[in-house]
């Protein structure tokens, strides 16, 4: 497997900058010293669904996309173990790197559509400018949302990081959400264990912050 | 990183079997020659939410949950990759390896929500039983699956697996759920690529059926 975090093709970021999905990408560059280009969508005036960025850049319409050189790689968190692999930001133990991808793949199932998703309705769109059923699924994501918290702050207690005693993509993954999740309405006073694992992370060398 | 398919330990799936994400990895273990114990537990009657599931098995409630000796990995997608890491079915190519979780968490993301979501809602709880919110999501849910299977065969037209040219996870991870779709009202003769790419993987030496 190639080694390390040397890369000889340029790699771009379609983004949208405040999207906890992208910046999970630019958090995984910055802490391995990886410069990336940057290239802004406006989500919310349809720029993603463009037909030419459906033809070049994503046929799923979304971003982030990691593009190196030529190539494009959709998903977040494929794109942060591009480019972490190989590197100390994933286990090289089989279990550890499977249990890395286990938190991952729960980002995405149980703790974006929740968390995040709370984060864009009410800080991004507008409680006013919900549709009624996003109005009506307001309490489900809500729940489900704060079981998510709950999980991690259950297994962080007495751990310094999700898996191993290392920090991980799986730790990048859901911090990029979590650390925002006050603009959802979650209140992470609640989750102590989660709080000092917010700043765990945010004390790494060559940490970089959601709006730098 | 380790290599091959060798298991020191025992390994145990914790499952209900009729579902797509417990499929995927008995279908990986049956093309690795990985033998797997299993144990079935009815989500419908509340088996994996009690307290000694929680506290033992997985704290999120759900199956599957591959144990591996002692310890346990939840989340479909991470249990196929604890299998199946350092043999054929994960890309060599540091490139395809990310795109081969690229289409794992599409997997997880878009398509299961909404094709496996239907199956279950329409072919295992009846849709006289759905609730007032279950169906106002319906429509939604529908489209959205329509969407995935139709970026599948625009993908796949051309192509005779997911990534590369080589059968890979990916190609698991959706083949659980999209080979099934019928049960959640998708018809799949509307997509010829994804139809053909189904007869590829089932002909594949190793290929056990879901019911088998």
């Amino acid at each position: 497997m190639t080694q390390g975090t040397e890369m000889s093709e340029t790699l771009i970021l379609h983004e949208y900058s405040q999207s906890g999905n992208c910046y999970k990408i630019r958090l995984t560059a910055a802490l391995l010293g990886l410069a990336l280009e940057r290239r802004e969508y406006d989500i919310q005036k349809g720029e993603t669904r463009t037909p030419d960025f459906l033809a070049h850049v994503n046929p799923n319409g979304r971003i982030p996309v990691l593009q190196v050189g030529d190539r494009f790689i959709p998903e977040s968190n494929a794109a942060c173990f591009y480019l972490a692999d190989g590197t100390a930001l994933v286990p090289e133990d089989r279990f550890d790197r499977a249990d890395m991808l286990r938190w991952m793949f729960f980002e995405q199932y149980n703790h974006e559509p929740n968390v995040a998703t709370l984060r864009f309705w009410l800080a991004f769109v507008g409680e006013d400018r919900l549709s009624d059923l996003q109005r009506a699924l307001l309490p489900g994501k809500r729940e489900a949302g704060e079981a998510a918290l709950r999980l991690m702050d259950e297994h962080l207690a007495g751990r310094s990081f999700l898996v191993g005693d290392r920090l991980s993509l799986a730790d990048i993954a859901l911090y990029a959400y979590t650390h925002v999740a006050g603009e959802g309405g979650f209140d992470l006073a609640r989750y102590p264990a989660v709080t000092a694992w917010l700043e765990r992370v945010a004390a790494r060398r060559g940490y970089r912050g959601m709006d730098a």
